[in-house]
């Protein structure tokens, strides 16, 4: 049975100093709980989970060490961070971060504060669709395990590598490698070919890159406007470029 | 003052009936409100705003003829359709659908089905971006005047021409544009060059373009996928589409 502790401890998690102290993170609905169960990356703690779902979901269940909890709506509803309660939510063990990661020969985007949810975890969707094995964020980037983030990522949370640093001591340790800053006023994205190892920067949703971080960087590129709107949203710019510098012209 | 029956009237904007029966939507927060003020494209019907926001914006209240409230942190939490009320919400008329737009010598967005108000609103911002002047949406499509949309277009909503309709019976009518679907298995990005003149087709979050639509489009197109995502954001989708086929390379 779903215990008063339980719930509470899941609640908790949506903070992230208890993401850290428990190592445990949420995740909530049937298509990104089912992803990690499957691809077993992040240890499963908890399942709390409606009768049908358990039911539909018995074999992949097998797979899990984790405690099983029946819930019905109600608890269901304490313990989502979403408005509409999902059938699913489950708690599951952070991944060990990697430190010996190699930069050479790919490419690796590097994220200045970043501070948007939606943005963090459509860009982990992103760079899981464009072989992007690694990404280096800033500290105050938003947490990758934030529950929004989570749900964003849709799945892809478990195929990326995250990791938070200092990025400018990083980028002076990376010295042999070149950084592409996006920006609002450097070469036209047309104009730059294909890369095959790299940095791709991309800026904070309001302030862009901060002028330490700009100065470390060789290039700066830039996806043309020709229209009116005052700036492109950080995934999307984060999109259009991966797309470009990854084209097959063969 | 801001009566009871204001508050009420306001509410009710949050439905599509009463958006389309009042021929007026809401739109909240500094940015969008001042950019909707400035632009005058949308008449203003009621701003409520706290004292602090009205006096900063003396100047450009004066270009509106719209009822003004001076409105406390509580009534604005119950206009407010967002967790964190904003300083000021306003009420403006919808634009006039413009039934003489031409489509040649020109890209056109076409949304078949969309149903994210986040991803409407992106797509907007990004059509405004890529100077885009026309959308055209399925009937199914979300309501541009939704006010997540509103507020996803940080503004750009005043510059883009809207209009909803039945996409067969208009590509139907359109014959000498060609059709460029977004699809996952079409010829890839890079060897699709710049267009000049076309209708891009996107499709819905889950379902992507309807049979329908598929078999009206000459041209599928597919933004290759390298890593192991199922799927692409919408938005981000586009972003990459109309980046590519709009780049200029002189």
């Amino acid at each position: 049975m779903l215990t008063k502790k339980i719930v509470k401890y899941i609640q908790s998690l949506s903070q992230k100093k208890l993401r850290d102290k428990e190592d445990a993170f949420i995740a909530e609905g049937p298509k990104v709980v089912e992803e990690f169960l499957l691809s077993g990356v992040f240890d499963c703690k908890i399942i709390c989970a409606d009768p049908a779902w358990l039911l539909t979901n018995d074999q992949l269940l097998k797979k899990s060490f984790g405690e099983i909890y029946e819930s019905d709506e109600d608890s269901l509803k304490k313990i989502s961070l979403l408005k509409t309660a999902n059938k699913v939510v489950g708690v599951f063990n952070k991944r060990e971060v990697k430190n010996d990661l190699l930069f050479d020969n790919k490419i690796t985007l590097l994220l200045d504060d970043i501070s948007d949810p939606g943005n963090m975890g459509s860009i982990i969707r992103i760079a899981d669709w464009f072989a992007v094995a690694n990404i280096v964020c800033s500290d105050n980037c938003v947490d990758c395990y934030n529950p929004k983030v989570v749900q964003a990522t849709m799945g892809s949370l478990g195929r990326v590598n995250i990791i938070y640093t200092d990025i400018k001591v990083f980028l002076l340790n990376q010295r042999s490698i070149n950084v592409y800053a996006a920006t609002l006023s450097g070469t036209k994205l047309a104009k730059v070919g294909t890369v095959k190892e790299g940095f791709i920067l991309i800026g904070n949703e309001s302030r862009g890159i901060s002028e330490e971080l700009l100065s470390l960087s060789k290039n700066h590129i830039t996806i043309p406007r020709y229209g009116n709107a005052e700036s492109l949203n950080a995934a999307v710019a984060t999109g259009i470029i991966l797309s470009h510098v990854t084209a097959d012209l063969s």
